[in-house]
């Protein structure tokens, strides 16, 4: 097997080396005329200059009487003023001043008398309520530098100064070129060992925000032949290039191979984790990136360096990138090797704002999907300590974030549920829910790290809910918990329960699934275990953990295992047997100081309201 | 003439009204059905849940080979285990896992033997180097709930959980009707009383920012009929219609009436200013609004009411307004009749926030393109003080803002035009510059309200600018001057000097036209009043403050005035005659703090640069 080893070069060094390389062959946008109405969010290439003042006539601010000021001074409430209809012509708001008058007299201001005549009782001064020449623009002031985007009131600023056409950078056209053999279009139906080809359409959303168009390409399979004519096709239809997947240095990577073919590779090879495998080529004077075939790898990449070759092409500084201030929740650790992208959900709990580390893998496209922040690693660092202030590079808004219910712990669909419903009845805030297990919302409500906590954590002794864990780990009591609903556990395990699977001591008999440690679930399990006198070494699986009910299921589903502990909605879900173990009481945890809380009320009100409880009753499982 | 007086409704008590009868009458947005790999931007109509699971199938992570997990658990380096090809399969990232192989061996890890064979020093456990079913997503799990904004990373979820198609609000269409005898299409040349309709352009750009689709109808006169049928055409057309002007309630103002013939005219005067003329209606379920003819006023309205009743058509609660705490750099006085929007300009200056604020009329755009965020003084309010704390929503994000070299003091185009040379070189900030005249730059650096100031400040005892100034007023030794430029001031005059203008004292005679206090300019004019025995009562004019010597000529040119004190660009800009009276030195007065600054720096390094002087050459008048 041929592998050729990947450079690791550091991120700044592999991006000075680049862009100086594009600034070499003259990389840069061409200019393309449009009318002003259609310019908003475009870049102007020149500086704008007013054609016309604005307004470009002496125009009466006001309906009214226009006047010479002159004419008025002396008016007062004892010595009232006699306008006769020489004096004065009617005008409305726009309309341009006559000769002889310098100012308006307001409509409101106006006393009738008679024969048109009207009596006034306090002077203008020249120029009083007349928009002058010039007020708002003046002919030959720059209205915007060079490089500008044009928002709206730019747009409207540029036409009441009189221009009416601008010249502005085309927008780049991004050519995506998906590669691969297994790499099937977008499908509900894909057969074992096909990859949806999902990652040309977050590319172009990602283009689509920074004003580049896309072409997406065919899929081309793993031939280089194939391969090296659809970069060519593409380098002559586009501005940029982009080669999905085929970057690393595996026997099918043929991507830095073929853009040598054309021009030159720059960079193979990054030391940032994930995305190293990316190549950085230029051909025709053209950027031509192969990006990572991991979709969170080619995330990284777009963000860092497509990015800012877009910013290049407008003529333009990186784009600033707003960061926070936040204290890490949970310890990370980090390879010196890379300097590593780790995505992490944010939350302002009491007025500081906590970052959450989201699943560090590749592969997992919804770490992006909820991420609100990146937390960046630099090279030879090892990590940071739970508790540490850090820096997060934001991928929203500060205001969504810091309007976010943050619900923490034990994996119920129901939080899921409940938010839907809150998003329908358009609440101002959006849910949070992460899966820590019933342990992490203790340790997360203690921490103020969530405004509450799904948990149903079992008594061995007592055979009680929550209570005595409630008492122990938050003994000054200010936390308290609410109805939850209760639920039914039990085994899940393959259709027809072809192995006969009876009571929960079977399981020693099979291949289980485990639940993560200090999930409800696996507390539940090890107390089973124990009253069924097994001990986990005899659990073939025992070690195998997953985070949620649904990904249990899943797994048993799919024959990785055959049985695992979960709950009922999970089981139908997946079309899987059930075998029902006992019900148990889930409930949610709150720090006192949030019983007022309007998110946390918002959220109990639909958990407790009857239509919800239909939703449940649709769901199965919940008694 | 007919003058009907508005309503003056408290902002929330309009709004209260307004949206409780669009729910009432049931006003919300339809659906449409598009692919996901098209849907990004859109707002998703019901919750999302994963068809299948990602990934669908259990795959290898890795280049390498799969193995069954148990051959190697013995293998260490004293110990190695030999991997027949009977024992392994080869594999590449993303194919699936062979049956009866449950582990990857990373190809780095293996060590080639002969016959195929491989030997390794370390073994694997079961799913080691294995994505499992439903690692990223499993089916079932709700992937978004209603009305969620799909990013980009959410549409590859939505791929990458089998969902091709998705349910999302249609974009609302929004008609505009601009109506006015005065108004004209978007021209270089208008005629005298032509009004450029720029508005329609200006909410296009705000709607396109908020998701909704614009049409743009014909210009109609302000006659009844015809804005009835275009109101009509419009209804049956678009989800929203907004009548541009003819809001108010003067004598060519038909809006309000003419939205009570198709349905109700729920608010007629909103406590607001700017936007105190709105009319906010309904008709066949949908919104008609009457937006003021002010470009200034519209806009707040399309912000607090147009942009909200978007929201409402999507389902979705109020948009977030962004704040922030400014110091605020001059007292503000408002009416306690209205709920006032002063537009102001913010700066980050030695870690403090201030903001100044713009232009208040209702009629310049320009405060708009300008503003970086918006002053709400509350409806009672007085006015605040300079030096207050107060609350400002944002315009930009506040990366940007905070990237902003202040230029302030005394006007010169030469800073617009260093703003376009930094442009143009792609540097990573903006420059924002402010015309407070030379005193305003002094007073503004001594508060740490700009980075910088123009001055020109003439010693009347001494002949030398700027130096005893700086001494009087910082007296500290803070701040230094650095070179600027030396320029001309003289007269401009009417083209052909027609009232035959041969020197300052000349000014007697005509009419003329002056600069506001503190500016650099005013005190020369001053000087030169006094040098000729003159003062101020014998000027026509002479009260007639402008704060540019752009606006100065523009009133010459249009023969609102006949003379003016300013530098020669701007009076050759105009085609203006011009009698130089003395050359000045315009220099900037920094504090010393900020010498160091490389926004300042690189403001310098063009100022000084042999292509700057060569575009000074070119604007003339500069010595």
């Amino acid at each position: 097997m041929k592998y050729n080893y990947l450079n690791n070069l550091p991120l700044n060094e592999a991006k000075s080396k680049y862009y100086a390389h594009l600034k070499e062959v003259g990389f840069s946008g061409q200019s393309e005329t449009v009318p002003v109405t259609d310019a908003c969010g475009r870049v102007i290439k020149e500086a704008a200059y007013a054609r016309i003042c604005s307004p470009h006539y002496n125009a009466s601010a006001m309906d009214g009487v226009a006047v010479k000021a002159e004419k008025t001074f002396t008016a007062s409430e004892r010595t009232p003023v006699t306008l006769t209809p020489d004096d004065y012509t009617v005008v409305d708001t726009g309309d341009p001043l006559p000769d002889n008058s310098d100012a308006v007299i307001m409509v409101e201001d106006l006393i009738e008398g008679e024969n048109g005549n009207y009596e006034i009782i306090s002077g203008v001064v020249p120029w009083q309520n007349v928009r002058q020449v010039g007020e708002d623009i003046c002919m030959g002031d720059m209205i915007a530098p060079s490089g500008t985007v044009l928002t709206p009131s730019l747009c409207g600023a540029l036409l009441a100064g009189g221009i009416t056409e601008i010249e502005v950078i085309r927008k780049p056209l991004v050519g995506i070129i998906p590669t691969g053999d297994e790499i099937v279009l977008p499908t509900a139906d894909p057969q074992k060992g096909d990859i949806i080809e999902f990652n040309s359409t977050v590319f172009k959303g990602m283009l689509g925000e920074i004003n580049a168009k896309v072409k997406v390409y065919p899929i081309t399979p793993d031939k280089k032949e194939l391969i090296e004519s659809a970069i060519k096709t593409a380098l002559s239809e586009c501005d940029i290039v982009l080669v999905s997947a085929g970057s690393s240095a595996g026997r099918d990577d043929y991507t830095a191979e073929i853009i040598s073919l054309f021009g030159t590779v720059l960079v193979h090879g990054i030391a940032i984790k994930p995305g190293k495998p990316a190549v950085l080529g230029e051909a025709l004077g053209k950027p031509v990136i192969g990006l990572p075939g991991y979709p969170v790898s080619a995330i990284v990449i777009m963000d860092e360096i497509v990015s800012e070759v877009v910013a290049m092409y407008y003529g333009k500084a990186k784009p600033l990138r707003k960061t926070v201030k936040a204290v890490l929740a949970k310890k990370i650790v980090s390879s010196l090797k890379y300097s590593e992208y780790v995505r992490v959900s944010l939350g302002r709990i009491n007025g500081k704002l906590s970052a959450a580390p989201l699943a560090r893998g590749a592969g997992v496209i919804t770490s992006f999907t909820k991420a609100d922040g990146v937390l960046i690693v630099p090279q030879n660092c090892e990590g940071f300590e739970a508790g540490e202030e850090v820096e997060i590079r934001l991928n929203k808004p500060l205001a969504e974030i810091e309007n976010t219910l943050i619900v923490t712990g034990s994996h119920d669909p129901l939080i899921d549920e409940v938010s839907d419903f809150l998003a329908r009845k358009g609440v101002p805030f959006r849910v949070c829910s992460t899966h820590v297990g019933s342990m992490g919302a203790v340790y997360a409500v203690r921490d103020g790290l969530a405004h509450m906590g799904g948990i149903h954590l079992l008594d061995t002794e007592t055979g009680v809910y929550n209570k005595s864990y409630v008492e122990k780990y938050l003994p000054e009591g200010n936390a308290v918990t609410v109805k939850g609903v209760g639920r039914v556990q039990g085994l899940m395990v393959q259709k027809g329960n072809p192995l006969n699977i009876k009571e929960f001591r079977d399981i020693k008999n099979c291949r289980y699934v485990n639940r993560q440690r200090g999930a409800g679930t696996r507390i539940l399990c090890d107390y089973l275990l124990e009253k069924n006198g097994l001990t986990p070494k005899e659990i073939d699986g025992y070690h195998n953990e997953e985070f949620t009910h649904t990904a249990v299921a899943a797994l048993i589903a799919a024959g990785n295992a055959d049985a695992g502990l979960g709950i009922y909605s999970a089981a139908k879900m997946y079309g899987l047997d059930f075998i029902p173990i006992c019900n148990e009481t889930y409930e949610f945890l709150i720090d006192k100081s949030y019983l007022d809380n309007p998110m946390v009320k918002a959220f109990l009100d639909v958990l407790y309201s009857e239509e919800f409880k239909a939703r449940l009753a649709e769901m199965g499982g919940y008694v």
